[in-house]
């Protein structure tokens, strides 16, 4: 019975309280707070005011240290913008509570994704006895957890990954974007990475195509290669991995539109002179497009996030396809956020889980991929995601 | 030998002071104006400094007399933009002083085209002895021209034409307009109105399509109807002609930029909050794009802007192709600026001449296809338009 305190009051923050609050055996009391205490108090509201709310700058260490200290929590879940990882994490720090995250940190300036900074603070979480886990939401968070379950129980050595996420959803608009756009767009707009021999390979942002036949239905997609941050902590703390890439869906639709707002630099995230004022391009794209929020009500169709691993079994080769599928309308009546939001906001309360019930915990900063997967999945299924394990053959991407 | 004041130093003001240096014989002084002195002395300096120059608000009346009431102009040449002709004509009245445009006056919040605003000024200009001459640039401008002269000379009876402006040059750019894209968008995402059987006919903007086999080796392009402001004044001083349409020709890349910059939102003309200030999102968005002044050493290719007119000769169908080919590279070498910047500044040099010699003198409000077109061609043609007369067969449109 622990006291946590969410901070992020965006769409995977509505799915953390719905799901925190779904689970009172474990989360007593639930604080949520936010820059903006009108979005958590619509939360609330959405639970009949069973939880409680804060107003709080989360890239501000004595405004988090004073609401921590003032809500004394046994777990700080963020789920506000990777800019404010260190911040947060330098608040728990400072009031000796445990911390969970669903991105690494990235600096606002620069589309830079890596783990060096939180891992840098892997000695002062130790020497606290604290515990940070990292990326516990879907990609990353659940498929480091696959592959990590394909390493345990399907290989005896995994040699290559595709983590392969597809949304074969659709909210009808001309353009959205399923969450945050400035985050959206940044990740996709950066240069591809990925991993092979023992280095990062790069390539040119969504250059490399394919396409990949999905199970339950979905059927043929397009994928595109792109870096994403799971496969920089998979391959270092599972080192057989040879290969490792990441693909996601992107229709033509929504390719169209960030080419051309590419084009006109609408992307860029540096400050342009305007009538006096420095404005980040792509932020104010953000204040055009509609509210990720809005899209819950209006989006169908499934996503299908997974690993298919490859490599050894018995001295022969083996491959095995490790998915979820969720469905956006189902999420949608269950939380009232789409399956985007599900996806992530739900591994998030399954990771505090693990953490408040001493299942996964140890001090120091971790990774996913560094604990039992079974015992992750084992509460991942029954809380709304549960995986399909199929055994086969499928093509090199 | 009369001295002229040009307001407005972007492209087009570039090539009508390039034109009026070249011809001393009537411009004995020039004086340029612009809100930012300093475009207007980069322009000077291109001629040596043999020009005067001023800094100067279009929008502020008690301004734009002072500077008149000091330079005591002959005739104030207005290429700043289409928000501010109101003003200038304005000072004009107040000052005594004929007056000369290239567009029609539209409202900065609303992208309503209509010649109401200007025409009223009828009276007060008549009754002043001053004369204003509305749309002296290539469409409107030379396009009316053209109409007249085919009324005049090729047909008994004008009975339908299609305005047809083709850009067949390139300039490299993934996008750009150019010319102030602030104005080419508001008018290429206008609703498309033509003229047929006595009134108005509304359709989607560039909805309707088709392609047109261009002359002098620029072969078939697809061109769009819309509405542009020289239809209103010809219908209306030609009662004959039944049907009017303007075509224009987009590139299926230049369309794709618009819809998804229509798409989210970025085309709006109206306000939006973002971060405590109001911004106009096509305002913030010219600031991204290159400055069309940028793309003259890039552009290549040919403009072919012109009339067909369809009608009787001697009680027989008659069709009549009068039309212009400019030359982008040409244009530069010559004035620094490419042709779009060159056709549009040309008329307006020529349409002063017109004034200032009393070739074409009244006092009033008057559009182009009011006076003898062949008095204006005679100068046209030598100062770098010359026109080309087709009489053969063009398919309806």
């Amino acid at each position: 019975m622990s006291k946590v305190l969410i901070i992020g009051a965006g769409g995977v923050g509505q799915v953390v309280v719905h799901k925190c609050a779904q689970r009172r055996d474990i989360f007593s009391e639930i604080t949520l707070a936010s820059r903006t205490k009108a979005k958590c108090d619509a939360i609330a509201a959405q639970l009949g005011g069973s939880i409680a709310t804060a107003q709080v700058d989360a890239d501000n260490v004595p405004e988090l240290v004073a609401l921590i200290k003032k809500e004394q929590p046994k777990l700080v879940i963020n789920v506000a913008l990777p800019y404010q990882d260190l911040t947060i994490m330098d608040a728990c720090l400072e009031t000796g509570v445990d911390y969970l995250d669903t991105a690494n940190y990235e600096p606002k300036d620069t589309a830079k994704f890596e783990y060096s900074w939180q891992w840098a603070y892997q000695e002062r979480f130790k020497d606290a006895g604290l515990m940070a886990l990292l990326g516990s939401g879907f990609d990353p968070g659940v498929t480091n957890v696959y592959t990590a379950l394909a390493a345990k129980k399907y290989l005896d050595e995994v040699q290559e990954i595709d983590i392969i996420d597809a949304n074969a959803g659709s909210h009808g608009q001309p353009f959205a974007t399923n969450f945050n756009p400035e985050i959206n767009i940044r990740e996709v707009t950066a240069p591809c990475r990925h991993w092979e021999n023992g280095q990062w390979v790069e390539t040119g942002a969504l250059a490399t195509k394919r396409s990949f036949d999905f199970p339950d239905g979905i059927g043929p997609m397009n994928i595109y290669r792109m870096y994403h941050e799971e496969m920089e902590s998979i391959v270092k703390h599972i080192p057989t991995i040879r290969k490792a890439q990441f693909w996601m869906t992107f229709s033509d639709n929504y390719l169209k539109h960030l080419e051309v707002l590419q084009n006109v630099g609408m992307t860029r995230i540096d400050e342009v002179e305007f009538q006096g004022q420095k404005i980040v391009p792509i932020q104010f794209l953000k204040a055009l497009l509609p509210d990720p929020g809005s899209l819950g009500p209006l989006t169908k169709g499934k996503t299908c996030i997974g690993v298919i691993a490859r490599g050894l079994k018995d001295g022969k080769r083996k491959q095995v396809y490790i998915y979820n599928i969720c469905d956006h309308e189902a999420c949608y009546r269950e939380v009232g956020s789409q399956a985007i939001s599900y996806t992530t906001g739900v591994p998030a309360v399954v990771g505090a889980i693990m953490m408040l019930t001493g299942t996964w915990h140890a001090p120091g900063v971790w990774n996913m991929e560094q604990f039992d997967p079974e015992l992750f999945l084992e509460v991942l299924g029954p809380m709304g995601l549960p995986e399909v394990v199929v055994e086969g053959e499928w093509p090199e991407l």
